[in-house]
C-alpha cells in the first residue's frame, strides 16, 4: 500500500500525508517536526514571513527532526493601491479599532524583494520541499530549486491551472477542493468557476497532467485519504485536520471553533484579506460582507485588518478572528500530529483488510 | 467486495450503483432496465409526471426488466403565488417567447393531490423502491410503504437534513455533494450553507445516522464508485453519467454540451425553475441570473420557463436550455449503459488488485 508511490519516493518520507504550509503561525517548528518525524512531510506556511524570520524558523525545526520537510511561499501580487478603497475599509473598520485600541496601519507598495529573499534562503537552507500558492513561480526559479535537488510542489484548484502548473516545470502538483480551509489558490480564471469538489477535481486533474497530483480539501482521517488516492491522487494535503493538533500554533479560539462546528458553518470569505477564503462563520464576516466587492485587494486588506485579528485574539473576541476551516470540522480531534497520523495510517490499514 | 454490503443486500441488486432519478425525460424506460439489468438500480424520475402516466411508464419498464428498479418522487412545494413576481418574470421571458413563438403558461394553484396518488401507483405497482427529494415523507407515507416492503430513500445535502430523514424512518439517505448535477435537495436550512463537497459530506454523515448512506455528486467512474464506499456510504447515486448514455431521453444538446464541458463550466443557479440546480453556463443563465432574487420561488418559475426550454430544444438553441451537469464533465462518456457499469465494476477491481 505505501510502497508504491511516486510522492514518497521522491520526497523520501514514508506516507503519502502532506501538512499543509498554513500561513500565520499554526505552523510551528514543533508541528513541523512531529509530522515529519510521524512519517508524513511537515511544512512551514512562511507565506507572510520576512526571509530572515523564516531562515530563523528553519534551523529550528532543523534542530527538531532530520526528517524532510516543505516551506510553502505565496507567488507575490502587486496590487493597485486604490485610496478611495482604502478610506472606505478603514471607516468600516474603525468601530473594530475603537473597540480594540488598535491604530491605522499604514499601507506600503507591495515588493516582490522579500519574495525572492525567501526563494535564496531556500536553496542556502537546501530545503527538501518548496510548495507556492496564489499563482506559478517563474521557469528560472523552478530550476534553479530543482538544480538544487529541492522538490518544487505547486497549487491548482482547476485542470487548466494544473495544466499551467505543469507546463512551468513543477514536480508535482496540489488540487485544492472547494471544500479546503483558508485561502483559495486560484489564479487563473474566476474564483467561483474554480470552486471544484474534490471528488471531481482529483480525477479530472489526474487524467490532464503527467505530473503527481496531491488531492487537498476535506481529507481528515484515513477514510479521506484512501478515498483520495483511490480517485488518482498519489497523496494528500491536511490542513484543518493539523489546525487542532497539540502541536498547532493556532489560537485557542480557532482551534476551538473548528473542535465545535458542523460541516454547514463556513463559508468563503474575502472580508479578511480581500482573497477569497473558507471559513466558520462568525460577526466580522457577517457585518463586512455587505460590502466585499468594494473592499481592497489582497494584499491590502489583509494589512488593514492584520492588527484587528490579532489583539481580538488576546482580547478573546473571536468572533472577530479568521477562523479558518474546511468544510469537515465534525472530523477534528485534539491530539499530536504522531498520533493523528498513526489514526490514519491504521484506518486505511484497517479499511483494506476488511474488504 | 461487492457482497458485504447493506444497500445491495437490502434493494436485491448485485452491485451498489444507483442511477439517480432525474425527472424530465431523461430516465427512459429503456435507461432504467438497462441499469437494473446490468446489476444496478435503475431509477424512474417521476417528479414531474402525472400519475396516470407514471403507471404507464412503470408498465413499460416492467416488460423490459424483472430486477428492481426505483421511482423518485418530488416532496410537493406549495409557495406563495406572487402577482408582482410572476409579471416581473414573465417580462423577462418576454423576448424568449417571441423568437421561439411560445404562449405564456397559466400558473395555476400548486396541489398535493398528484402527490399522494402518486404515492398510491407505487404501492399498486409494488415498486422496489421509493426515494424522495425536496423534502422528507410524512411518517404515514414510510411506514404504509414499508409495510408494503416498499425500501425508502430519502436526500440529504448537510447533517442534519440526514438526521432528519432518520427520524421520519427512511431506510437509506442519499448524500447530495455539492458537484452534483440538477437542483439541490436542500429542505431545511439556505442553499448557500448546504453546499458541502463530497469529500467532506459522506463521512461526516455516516457518523451521525445508523442508516445507510449513498453517496452522490461528481462520482463518474470506478474511481469515484470505491472512493466514496471507502469514505463510509453503502452505496452511490449517479446522475451525470447516466445523462449521456445511449439508453438517456435526454435532449442530444444536452447530452453533447456535457460532453464537451469542462469542470469549471457549471454554476448553480435557480433561474429555469425557482430552485437552485447546477448546469452548464449559457445564455438563459448569463442574462437572467442578476434578477434571481426577484423571480418567482420554485416550481412557479419552472412553470413560466417550461414551454420557452422545451421549444428551444425543438429549435436547437441550447444556449436557452437547462444543461444540467454535475463537477465532473470531462469523466462522462457515450456508451450503453450496462457497458459503463461493466467499466465501473472491471476499474473498482483493477485499483483493489493493484494495491
Amino acid at each position: 500500500m505505501w510502497n508504491n508511490n511516486k510522492v514518497t519516493k521522491s520526497l523520501g518520507i514514508t506516507y503519502p500525508i502532506i501538512q499543509a504550509g498554513m500561513a500565520g503561525g499554526t505552523t510551528t517548528p514543533e508541528l513541523i517536526a512531529a509530522v515529519s518525524n510521524a512519517g508524513g512531510l511537515g511544512t512551514l506556511g512562511a507565506g507572510y514571513m520576512r526571509a530572515e524570520d523564516m531562515r530563523e524558523v528553519i534551523k529550528k525545526i532543523k534542530k527538531l527532526t532530520d526528517q524532510p520537510f516543505g516551506v510553502n511561499l505565496f507567488i507575490p501580487e502587486v496590487s493597485e493601491i486604490s485610496k478611495d478603497k482604502i478610506k472606505k475599509a478603514n471607516e468600516l473598520l474603525r468601530p473594530y479599532r475603537e473597540e480594540l485600541h488598535v491604530v491605522e496601519p499604514e499601507v506600503k507598495e507591495v515588493s516582490t524583494a522579500n519574495f525572492d529573499k525567501q526563494v535564496e534562503v531556500i536553496i542556502q537552507e537546501a530545503i527538501a520541499v518548496c510548495s507556492f500558492t496564489f499563482g506559478v513561480p517563474s521557469k528560472n526559479i523552478v530550476q534553479r530549486l530543482q538544480k538544487e535537488n529541492i522538490i518544487v510542489m505547486g497549487t491548482a484548484t482547476t485542470v487548466r491551472e494544473a495544466i499551467i502548473n505543469e507546463e512551468c516545470g513543477v514536480d508535482m502538483v496540489v488540487m485544492q477542493g472547494s471544500e479546503a480551509g483558508g485561502h483559495r489558490g486560484t489564479f487563473s480564471g474566476s474564483f467561483s468557476d474554480s470552486m471544484i469538489g474534490t471528488m471531481s477535481l482529483v480525477p479530472q486533474a489526474a487524467d490532464h497532467v503527467h505530473i503527481p497530483v496531491i488531492a487537498a480539501g476535506g481529507i481528515m482521517d484515513g477514510r479521506g485519504v484512501l478515498a483520495a488516492l483511490t480517485l488518482g491522487a498519489q497523496a494528500v494535503q491536511m490542513g484543518t485536520a493539523f489546525v487542532t493538533a497539540v502541536e498547532s500554533g493556532a489560537k485557542t479560539q480557532h482551534i476551538d471553533a473548528i473542535l465545535e462546528s458542523t460541516e454547514d458553518q463556513t463559508v468563503i470569505t474575502s472580508v479578511f484579506s480581500g482573497k477569497p477564503a473558507r471559513g466558520i462563520q462568525n460577526d466580522f464576516i457577517r457585518e463586512i460582507k455587505p460590502y466585499e466587492e468594494d473592499l481592497p485587494d489582497y494584499p491590502i486588506m489583509n494589512t488593514l485588518t492584520t492588527g484587528i485579528r490579532s489583539e481580538a485574539a488576546k482580547q478573546n473576541r473571536p468572533e472577530w478572528i479568521h477562523l479558518w476551516s474546511g468544510q469537515s470540522p465534525r472530523l477534528s480531534t485534539r491530539q499530536h500530529a504522531a498520533a493523528l497520523l498513526s489514526d490514519i495510517v491504521l484506518q486505511v490499514e484497517n479499511i483494506i483488510s476488511n474488504r
